[in-house]
């Protein structure tokens, strides 16, 4: 007789974002003549920039001739894709990473749900807490992550890495040594960083122990100050103990394009097995590439051209965030994140849960926003709004949220 | 420490294609004057219909404007795309599928990859042999197969169908009830297919039997024959234990593209669990859907002229496979294939090894196949041609064969 993976009916409810979009439709449903504004879900709303529209349009007109068509894609992605990315996102920031070793993938959702299936159903994970629930559940649907303690809304073999307004959001190294470390900076969703001496520290104590950091900078491209690193090999020793995931969603708009990169160095070696020979295999078993279009639109992003333009997008969220977090601290809100990152993390008022306060935001403010428990236990009584809204409508919704 | 899945070390040498690959770049560097013929990998070379490029550059000056730009897809896949397929794909062949048991997805190649995942490890899968090898593979990556018999180049714990010309190569009933059972027609790579009520039997003996089958229906565009089925729907009681895989790469030239889709119908139940909301979960927790701009080419193939201008594409590829055969035919070649597939499926000439064929073909004749062991135990003594070419190559290959 068939059975199912029992694994997978150890879940809970379902996925976050999708329980919201359940919620937010009903409200609109019942609620028919309310505009809602959405800071929930981290999408962006901005338009791909000029040269990037160029690219797809450019790459399209190839798929139309048989000169120049393509069809299977490389197995890693396109080498033209993965020496800007060697060249822009690593050996200018003196980090040394090879094109061969930069996997081209269709984004880091799918790359930090599937990265755990290469490492053994013994390793115990740890993350922080709060964090992005697809590290959580996909280690659950591998059978990795014990039994679930209702009571204190945890699993008994994940290590949890609090991450509080005590400790201004930073993980503290844990006390059991974690097989494989799900770090996250800038943070989704506190927003939160940590400065490259910090995260050495990291480097350093995974390299001792023998740990694998599975990294994930998707919002690198959204900090602003100077001793925040961009890439966790800028650290020493990181070659040894990480892989590193990225996305075009955030910096680029592409969440609806689909395209990001997963790095394993070749030097990241676990029980003798180089851990990139795992990936690749992974990669050329049970995935077929990104399109070739969207590939050459990765490639304009990199142009001095696609550079200016998507930093004057990021500038653009960038000031969003600048208006909800000082316009919520104005009206007593307290608030964190968004400096160097999309995201702003506040404490509910009054005490309330945080699935309380995402009905009260809902109901009177027609904003919807994101419960902080959802990302982990240490999030109840948190919130997160995003800062990829349209401008006005950042605006309004905080006046909305003002008048509650 | 943290370990790697010991599961993938299982993993016979590498990836078939990328074998072939590497085998071929280092025949071309060795001989760069010689211009090689690829029948290999079955990649389209035909550029993509005019009705699929007017509609990506409509949907690329859609993501430019703020207005139409579209960012996260939902996690289904779009609506328009899902109501042709429901409407073309099945309710025109007398099918009950709807909209909402289709899951958008990258192609048949992961999704054919990552199905497995939602079942039970203990479960026994049985293939055809010779197979597509990413059924196997993605069983051996979640250790489902037991151990490798090297001598009958077998997996102990899978059950094996052999398909050769003694029957026709078409599998027969095993003896053993499988849990999951991994059929493809028409086949790749013998080319074979299967007709309405002998299909009928399968569904009759899953349904007996509680075993599920995963119909890979990727080539059914390929079908000339009338008692030769689309989709396994068009058999009774397939609702209840058939999940099928489609795919736009062989029908409309999507190769480079990426798009398929997942039929799972809500009344397939296994354990008292709906199928579906597991692979839904899957699909909503590991996956952030095909790009916008893909979706939209999808939905043209389905408009009169796209449906006008892919059939041609199909005819220009049979044309070709017509020819491969009648001409491997004449030259005193025993085939079979090439009426209802893309893939011609020969025996391999003065009782060589399938690989001993490939590197005779590879050095004399410069033209690139598919060895038939590659797909299996049973592929041994047969090699893969196919279609895919373009019309003067596939001619001049076939003249190069006949010389040596």
């Amino acid at each position: 007789m068939t059975t199912v993976n029992k694994d997978y009916l150890n879940l809970r409810g379902s996925y976050l974002f999708s329980t919201i979009a359940k919620k937010v439709a009903a409200f609109q449903e019942a609620n028919p003549d309310q505009r809602i504004i959405r800071l929930g879900i981290g999408d962006v709303t901005q338009p791909l920039a000029p040269t990037i529209i160029e690219a797809l349009h450019k790459a399209v007109d190839e798929m139309a001739d048989a000169a120049t068509f393509r069809g299977y894609a490389p197995d890693l992605g396109y080498e033209f894709l993965r020496n800007r990315i060697a060249e822009h996102d690593f050996a200018k920031r003196g980090c040394q990473i090879y094109p061969d070793e930069i996997f081209v993938s269709d984004g880091a959702k799918s790359d930090s749900g599937n990265i755990q299936e290469i490492f053994g159903r013994d390793n115990v994970i740890a993350v922080c807490d709060p964090v992005y629930p697809v590290y959580v559940d996909t280690n659950v649907m591998a059978g990795r992550t014990g039994s679930f303690n209702e009571e204190l809304g945890m699993w008994d073999r994940v290590i949890y890495m609090p991450c509080t307004a005590e400790n201004g959001f930073a993980p503290e190294i844990p006390e059991q040594v974690p097989d494989l470390i799900y770090l996250c900076f800038p943070n989704n969703p506190t927003g939160a960083t940590v400065t490259k001496d910090r995260l050495q520290e990291w480097v350093d104590y995974a390299n001792q122990h023998g740990s694998v950091i599975i990294y994930d900078a998707a919002y690198e491209a959204y900090i602003t100050e100077a001793d925040v690193p961009h890439s966790i090999y800028e650290c020493e020793g990181a070659r040894t103990c990480a892989i590193e995931l990225h996305s075009f969603s955030k910096n680029a708009g592409f969440t609806g394009l689909r395209l990001g990169y997963t790095v394993i160095p070749k030097d990241l070696v676990v029980e003798g097995t180089m851990v990139h020979s795992l990936w690749a295999r992974r990669h050329g078993t049970k995935y077929n590439g990104a399109p070739y279009i969207v590939q050459r639109a990765g490639e304009a992003v990199y142009t001095e051209e696609g550079q200016a333009q998507i930093k004057e997008q990021v500038a653009y969220y960038m000031r969003n965030a600048k208006a909800i977090k000082e316009g919520l601290a104005a009206a007593g809100y307290s608030v964190s994140g968004g400096v160097n990152a999309p995201y702003i993390w506040l404490k509910t008022p009054d005490g309330l849960t945080s699935w309380e306060f995402f009905d009260r935001l809902l109901d009177q403010a027609k904003v919807v926003g994101t419960p902080g428990v959802g990302f982990g236990p240490s999030g109840e009584g948190y919130f997160r709004l995003t800062a990829f809204g349209r401008y006005e409508d950042t605006l309004e919704a905080l006046e909305r949220i003002k008048t509650i």
